[in-house]
Formats: C-alpha cells, sequence, structure tokens
C-alpha cells in the first residue's frame, strides 16, 4: 500500500510541525494496541500475570519492564551548561536535547528528570529513590564540590550505574583526544607534563582518569593557583587532590604551571590563557581550550604560538571535544552486561575506543577525534566498555564478545528507520 | 519508494520482537537529527538559547520542552492490584501498561517512576522534588489512608494537577456507569440510596464525586460496619465520610445497610454479598461488584436476585468499568488547558460524558458504559474537563471551544498511525 504509506508519512511530519506541541522527545509504545484483546494483554488483565511473575521471581523485572533500556537523566540545574545555577526548569532543554543523544547514537531510552531540591542530603536521597524502574543513572549538571559526595554516595547505595556526564563522559573525551594528540606529535605518554586548568567536575574526573592512565606528571591548578601539598584547602577535594597530582609539588599560579609543560587542558572559562603562555609550554604542545561557549585561548592565537594541536568544545573549529562522543555508548555498553557501576577502567576503556575510531590514515593534528556520526563509533565504545566491565567481574550478565556491538548497532538503525519515515532521508 | 518502506516496516516489526529488549514503551526523538547541523541544534550549542530564552521569561519552559504533555506515573507499590504491597519493581509491568494506554487512547507522554521510599513523608518529598518537568502527575497504586494524606498535601504544594488515579479515575468510571444505570432503570437520582461497600481509596472518592453530584444518601461500610456518627474511628477519614454520609445515621453490618438500598458499588473484595442480600434491596436494583479478581457476588446470582443492571471490574462479563475510561482523558483535558488541578466538578464533568458517550439509542442493561475503543470517547471527555475547568477559572489557558477534543483527536490519529506502520492494520 504504498499511497496510504506516503500519506502515513506526510500526515506524521505535519502531526509533529503542528499538533506535536513543544519539547523533543515523546514516549510510545513498543506493543500493538489495535483491540480489546491486545489491550487486555497490554493492560489488564494482562499486567497481574507479569506482576505475580516478579513476585516470584524478582530477576523478571528485567524481562518484563523497560528497565534493561531505560535511564534517568537527572539534574537540580545547579551547573547549566556555563550559566551557573539556573535552576531545573532551565536546565529542562538541555536535558531533551541530551535525551535525545541518546536515542539517536546508541538506542537508550532516557527520560529527563529536572529535580526541585535544595540540598545534597535531598538530592541523594531524591534519586536514591528512584531507582527501581531504571537500568543506570545519568547525572547532568550538577555543580562541584556537591557532585562528588553526590556520585560517591550513590555508587554506594545503588546497585544500577551512577554516571556524572560532567565528570566522566566530559573526561572520557578529553582522555580520548589527548591519546591521539599524543600519538599524532609523537610522544610518550609517560613522560608527558600535563597542566588541567579548573579543578571542578570535569577537571577532576579527568585527573583521575590519566592517573589511572599512567600519565606520567599532573599538575591542577584552580583560582587559587597550583593544587600542591604545603596547603591546606577547605575544599576537601582539593587536599585529595594535591595528594595525587603535582609529583614534585611545586606551586605558583597557571603561568608557572605552564611553563615546560606538553599538555594543557582547560575546563575553565574563557580567555585566561595567552600566547605568550603557551610559548613557555614544551616544544609543539597540546592546547585543549575546553571553555564553552568562550575558550581558554582562541585557537589561532593557540597555532600562532606554536601549538601543534588544539582542540576546543566548539563545534565550529575543528577537534570539538564534546561528552556526546562518550556518554550514549558508556551507558550502552553498561547497561547490556547489566554492570552494577561505571568505573574508571570502562572509562579509560572507552577513551581508547573513541581515539581507535579515527582510522590510523586520517589521523592528523585537525583530525583527532570521530564525529558523532561515525557509524562505527558508538557500537565498538559500547563493546569496549561491556568487555571490559565483564572482565572486571562487575558484570551480572555476559551476552557474548560482539553482541553489545551489534545490539548497539540494530538499536541506532531502528531509530535512523524512525527518522527516514517522519523527516525524509537528508538533514 | 514502496518497496523500501516496505522493508522498513518489516525491519521495524522485527526489530521491536528481536532487539528492543523488554517492556512495553520506548523514548523517542520528535525532532530530525540527521546531520551535524541537525544535532547542533537539537544539542549543543542549540539548547543553550532555549535555556536563556527560559531564564528570559520562565513561561518559555512550556514551549521549550516536552513539558505540557508530559506526566509523571508515581507508585510507591503500596497497594498494587489486588496484591497489596508488592512493591515498586512488581509494581513495573502495570505501570508500563498504563503508560500505553495515556499514549494510546488520549496521546499523552507518561513515564512510569516506580519509587523505593519507606514512608509518607519521603514520598511527598520525592513527589514534589520531580514537579520541574512535567505538566501533571499520576498517582498509581498508593495504599489508603496514606494516599489521602500524600494527594492532599501534594494539591496544596504543587502548581500541577494531582490525580491519584485508584481514588478519583475509578471513582470518575463509577460515577459514569450509575448515571447511565439510573437512566436505565428509570431512577431519580435524587432519592438515592446508595451503599459503597469498601471505604478505602476508590470508596471514599467514589463518595465525594457522589455527594457533589447531589445523591439521595450516600451510606459507606467498612469492615467495622456502617460508618456513622455515633462511633469515633481511629482512620481519620472515617471520621470525615461518617460526618458526610448517612443522612439518617443509621447503623449496622453491610446487611443492614443494603436493605432497601437503590444501589450498591462493591470496591472491596470477593464474595461479600450474596443473592439474599439483593433480594433484600429495593426493586430492581443496581449492583456494582467492582472487586477484582473476583467481584463481591458474581453476575449471574446478582441477576437471578433480581439485579436490574450488573457491573463488574472484568472484561470477560458485559459493563466492565474500570478507570481506563476515566484517566486518560482527564489529564488530557487538565493539560491542554494548564489547569492547576483535578478537582471533583472536572470530574464529574467527564462522568457525565463518558456516560453521554453511549448513544441514547443503544443504551441498555448490559451496555451502560462506553468501551476504551469508541472513537469519540476521550476527545469529548476532555473537551468536558477541560470546559469545567476554564469556566471555573482553574485553567491557565483557554485553547478555544472544541480544541482540546481536536488535539487528543490528532495526538490519538498519529499513535495510530504509528501503530499501523509497526505492527499492520488489525489486531
Amino acid at each position: 500500500m504504498p499511497s496510504s504509506i506516503g500519506m502515513n508519512e506526510r500526515a506524521l511530519a505535519f502531526g509533529r510541525d503542528v499538533y506535536y506541541g513543544h519539547g523533543k522527545i515523546e514516549i510510545l509504545p513498543k506493543v500493538a494496541v489495535r483491540s480489546l484483546d491486545e489491550m487486555a494483554a497490554a493492560y489488564t488483565p494482562g499486567v497481574a500475570y507479569a506482576v505475580q511473575e516478579i513476585l516470584a521471581r524478582p530477576e523478571a523485572h528485567w524481562e518484563q519492564t523497560t528497565k534493561g533500556n531505560l535511564i534517568a537523566l537527572i539534574s537540580d540545574g545547579s551547573a547549566v551548561l556555563g550559566l551557573g545555577n539556573a535552576g531545573p526548569m532551565a536546565a529542562g532543554p538541555v536535558m531533551e536535547g541530551k535525551a535525545v543523544m541518546f536515542k539517536v547514537l546508541a538506542g537508550v531510552d532516557c527520560i529527563p528528570l529536572c529535580l526541585q531540591v535544595q540540598n545534597t542530603e535531598r538530592l541523594i536521597e531524591t534519586i536514591a529513590a528512584l531507582e527501581p524502574n531504571f537500568g543506570a543513572i545519568n547525572l547532568e549538571d550538577i555543580a562541584a564540590p556537591a557532585c562528588f559526595d553526590v556520585v560517591s554516595r550513590l555508587r554506594e547505595r545503588l546497585s544500577i550505574p551512577v554516571l556524572h556526564d560532567d565528570q566522566y563522559g566530559t573526561a572520557t573525551a578529553v582522555v580520548a583526544a589527548l591519546i591521539n594528540a599524543l600519538e599524532v606529535t609523537g610522544r610518550n605518554p609517560e613522560k608527558q607534563r600535563v597542566v588541567i586548568n579548573g579543578a571542578g567536575a570535569a577537571g577532576t574526573a579527568t585527573a583521575d582518569l590519566l592517573l589511572t592512565l599512567g600519565l606520567g606528571d599532573v599538575i591542577m591548578v584552580d583560582r587559587r593557583g597550583i593544587l600542591n601539598r604545603n596547603a591546606t584547602y577547605d575544599v576537601a577535594h582539593f587536599n585529595s587532590l594535591a595528594q595525587r597530582t603535582n609529583r614534585d609539588n611545586i606551586s605558583g599560579d597557571l603561568k608557572a604551571a605552564l611553563r615546560g609543560a606538553d599538555v594543557f587542558i582547560g575546563l575553565s572559562v574563557g580567555r585566561l590563557v595567552s600566547g605568550d603562555m603557551v610559548r613557555t609550554m614544551a616544544p609543539s604542545p597540546i592546547v585543549f581550550a575546553l571553555a564553552n561557549p568562550e575558550p581558554e585561548i582562541m585557537p589561532p592565537e593557540a597555532e600562532a604560538a606554536g601549538a601543534a594541536v588544539i582542540a576546543t568544545g566548539r563545534f565550529d573549529f575543528p577537534n570539538q571535544c564534546n561528552n556526546v562522543l562518550a556518554f550514549p555508548a558508556l551507558i550502552r555498553g553498561a547497561l547490556d552486561v547489566r554492570a552494577t557501576e561505571i568505573n574508571n577502567e570502562m572509562c579509560l576503556a572507552a577513551a581508547r575506543a573513541i581515539a581507535a575510531d579515527v582510522p590510523r590514515a586520517e589521523l592528523r593534528h585537525a583530525r583527532i577525534l570521530p564525529t558523532p556520526f561515525s557509524e562505527t563509533l558508538y557500537p565498538s565504545v559500547a563493546e569496549a566498555v561491556a568487555r571490559t566491565a565483564v572482565t572486571m567481574g562487575i558484570a551480572t550478565r555476559d551476552p557474548g564478545v560482539g553482541a553489545v556491538a551489534d545490539n548497539c548497532r540494530h538499536l541506532r538503525g531502528l531509530v535512523a528507520m524512525r527518522q527516514k519515515i517522519l523527516f525524509g532521508s537528508t538533514g
């Protein structure tokens, strides 16, 4: 019935524009409900059998509900983009955009939950209460330092993975970029001195991953200067960072930190780094100026100062380093093996797989990262995440080598086909 | 391209069965993401503009997110079907089935949230925290008497409607059935004596609606017998009910209550009413035996004892009285005028519209209710609910007479088309 289906296509597209109302997501049945019999199966009395099955065998909860593919994307709106404590209402569009990315890129069903909460205790209690029907929780835009406490306490308390994307999603993308930047510039990872400016959510997690990876030295810089062991900080995680980083226990400001450094990673605010500061770094340095919307140094200025590889958070320069490269597959991989957590090793496996997704023949200074439209990226990263979880013994099921990549490809394909039906095939 | 679309259809249906994993719902984008440009619009940096618009003009939250069509379906699993405190995991399938009904029948996007909470205070706090990105909250399967407190306190606290479906959804369907049963048996509503057995969530709300409707007399019966003003009850809402009902302040057991009564409404447990008890009622009485799965009296027995109209909660007898007739349109109507609550008058308007959806020519003893597959039911009920909210001044927008029914029809049509594409046209 080609003509009636053509009509459907047009009507659906029309309907979307005219009648769908606002926002970017919708919740659809994936079961047929076209008759009273089907309704009896999908709703009442059909559901009573499923309930009784779960009561008899709790494991059936994963079979009789969407839990295994459904995540909550949770924010209190305390650190929305670069806008600070914008609140849960203003966080809404970011959260819905991200839910769209989860589905399109990795087939993950994701519901944004913007919470009106006043303090950390209540935030933790509320998120913990939400555990039962989700397979994982992705925290979003929660301000540092509260986020460290929220994440670590939820990880202890819940039996599903808790990922704070602004920490580990960002860190994973940064490490992926760094792996390729080091390769492009012919550097030995073990001998690098990396300066991270901004000891907030992303900076702290990036330091953690780089330390797990075994980089030569990591130096953290915040408004108070280089974090070191001579000082005592009023923020608990600064003291902890000072213990783990800064091998030679140097002190001083960002300028001092950069002198002779191989890599600058800016996860702070715009216009903090000058060309002259870049000139004091090691020859052909790596400069990741990831502040949004204005980088710590603009790419042309960094290039003129001798930077060999430059990345930003912006889509209008080469080497856009965005956590969208990481979070869909981190979650996909964790869900498909029912991992109980997403740990540093899984993030590093993801970073390596993201880096490897750029074909070696195409790797160059202005192309250290894949794009989100790589067909191979998310399946291969999800597979790497899942295999790491299995190897480390934190997976509760193992669908076999290649199965997670296959599932990711198929779910992506189904979404792409629906997009084609709704919107046509060209962008 | 008929052949490629045929392939899509098959692949989608195939994909659903093989790769979709479990459960009944999925979350899909309603925006196009087929290129980097579209991704930049749907995600970053596009969302930053929406965030800034909301910060500048809070009202834009309704335009830039799904809030206006998205509801949370929330349960603590404390009263799942007839199974008691089954917990939030076991509640999952019921909740997903209901989310499917919301979308198919009224185009409402509904996410189940099964909460792991230990007490009423925490339940209220958790639900209140969830307000920002939802247009309404539907509470489900929360045990009485806690539910009364939860609902009344949330209604005070939130600026979006809070509906406890086990109270007011059920009560609305019961009142709809009663309106037509009274008409079929030629009774004067103002002169009826109605006995409600079961003073839990549904029974209490049904009494409330019948009192608002202006029935002659309502008598509530619970395990302790007829609620009356000579007794003092340890359950707060029993004392309140005893004040509002039982005009002549009679006492005794269910048997005593039924003597001479016109209507029996059972919202309790199976096998409490005998044929002999029905024989003591007024001539040609109305018997709604709504306990599930086993009614208070089986229909053949009630009929043999002279009952003129019999309804049950079961789909295998005539006159199935289920809240699915009510909740999708109660929410649709409230959302489309952005009502700040769903009150008794809106429920009564819904009940009258449900009753009116049975064509008068078809109205008879074994057909007092429409089926959920009536094409006209949900649009007309949603419209009635919305107009009542507008008239009462609790709507914050008025799209005009007929617009809510139109929207309901269009959204239903879009879901039906997707069902057709995915599953074919026959059930």
